[in-house]
């Protein structure tokens, strides 16, 4: 098995209270890629300009992510400043740089029509729609969107979301997109517009899985330094399908672990600049932490403890 | 076993988007004894004015709770007007009348000097002092306190941390009393000045326990309809030393129990105003969250999903 993804392929800026990063690889294919790769081999789509440093993708080729899909355009790469306040939820868009970004038309290697599991990373819904229109069958796809589509192109947001069977997305974008401050509420309502499954990034505060009939939530990882929140989120989304690409499975069980997947490897990405640990770990720490996930929240039941039962 | 609990016992007035509720019981000690005693005795210290409505507590009687210790004083009970907002996190005071609580000076009934669980709600930490010198053989201390005593009497309430063996506080308080934005480090901090154990309350966000090499998790139970979410986390505080006390052990597994018990009775209380709901609940509803509360956070281990491990 193997996942399509498309999305972003940046230059990040990044400014935190621990330090700063000039120009360092970054965007959302990048960051899924890093973190899926794990787990099983990746497909990415995206562009880049003619400036964009490839040699320093070579890690996710050597763990079977094809980049074939990454087209190098004339011109400038897209680039991304921000900052982070002490509170690692408080992210601040410092600026933009779209570059060949502005043109981007995304066409699929036909090796890559294939793809059973795909990704569409944060980009324009109509892009996002090109894209699965280029997937001969798909099977499992997973969305992710920001207030930005909200707001400006709502009605092809909606177009793709009753399309796939995973929306994932943070809490404030699902109130947003639901129009409903209630999360539950909210989810509830994204449900009915498509997706099976709705999946809410909380940041320091873990995420929450909504399937038909139930609840699955799952900690932040309890970090020390927090170095650069940059990516959290691609990485969830990389180490959730990651996992449900690999086990072939779509048991309620392989749910649960495959948000617990997400989150080791997000809460991994968040402890370097860029995707810095990412390209480091080890699978024995992908497990490790999975382990003290099980740790941190299993609890036993007991029978009896109230009065007058 | 029995709780002995001092904090305050109050008039609310509560406006929130749902609806308001004007002049109905509340206060710390009150919260706090209509959740434990659900699970244990409970006696309560605390003083209200001679304009208190003592028949609306007639229910805590019929549940094993001692308002001996409840004085009754010529003049204005204490009184407090808040409103919330979308986000139940986001509260704002009104008003405050301290009425007879500005001269409250705690006097145990004799029978009360041999309680041996305390849970020193959130007053001037001077009288929390106060009341500790005047238990004869604590065992289990807990103290909850907030941002007013953090910065108007940090003295006083570094010293009753040093004598608790729990401290209780939600997040922005323990970033505030460890000055570190990190909570983990916070946490480490806290443990540092005394307490063994630190329980971290986060709100619709859930809760956290920091014990001396371990950490666990519950998240907040998903509510539709948070009416009210006034008094939530002293009903916390009451489910979590409730079970304490009722189990009378401290292991590991118990501690993680308690921290599911209160965050079940806290999620209760915000279903109605006052304490409305926590009157009307059910030995069986109680056992259901808990239940709920495993179905929502339990996912099994599995061996071997990283490549190349």
């Amino acid at each position: 098995m193997s996942i399509l993804v498309v999305g972003s392929v940046a230059l990040d800026h990044v400014e935190t209270p621990f330090g700063s990063a000039d120009g360092v690889v970054g965007g959302s294919a990048i960051f899924f890629a890093a973190a899926a790769s794990m787990l099983t081999p990746v497909q990415v789509v995206g562009v880049v300009g003619s400036d964009y440093p490839m040699d320093r993708l070579r890690f996710l080729e050597e763990q079977e992510v094809d980049l074939s899909g990454v087209e190098i355009v004339e011109g400038d790469s897209f680039r991304w400043k921000g900052c982070y306040g002490h509170d690692p939820n408080d992210r601040t868009t410092i600026w933009t740089q779209l570059g060949v970004f502005e043109q981007f038309k995304p066409r699929l290697p036909d090796h890559f029509r294939d793809a059973r599991t795909v990704f569409l990373g944060n980009i324009d819904p109509v892009l996002q729609l090109d894209v699965l229109e280029q997937v001969r069958l798909p099977k499992l796809v997973v969305c992710d969107t920001m207030n930005f589509w909200i707001d400006g192109n709502r009605e092809a947001l909606l177009e793709v979301i009753g399309r796939v069977h995973i929306l994932m997305v943070n809490d404030a974008e699902a109130r947003q997109l639901a129009d409903e401050s209630n999360l539950l509420k909210a989810a509830r309502w994204i449900q009915a517009q498509g997706p099976e499954w709705v999946v809410v990034k909380k940041g320091e505060h873990g995420a929450v899985l909504f399937g038909s009939a139930s609840v699955f939530f799952v900690p932040g990882y309890p970090i020390e330094e927090v170095c650069d929140p940059t990516g959290a989120g691609d990485a969830f989304a990389g180490g959730f399908l990651g996992y449900l690409d690999w086990s072939g499975s779509r048991s309620r069980d392989d749910f649960r672990r495959a948000m617990v997947y997400g989150s080791a490897l997000g809460s991994y990405a968040v402890e370097a600049f860029s995707v810095d640990r990412l390209k480091n770990l080890t699978p024995d720490q992908v497990m490790e932490r999975i382990r003290q996930f099980h740790e941190i929240t299993a609890f036993e039941l007991e029978v009896g403890a109230v009065r007058n039962g």
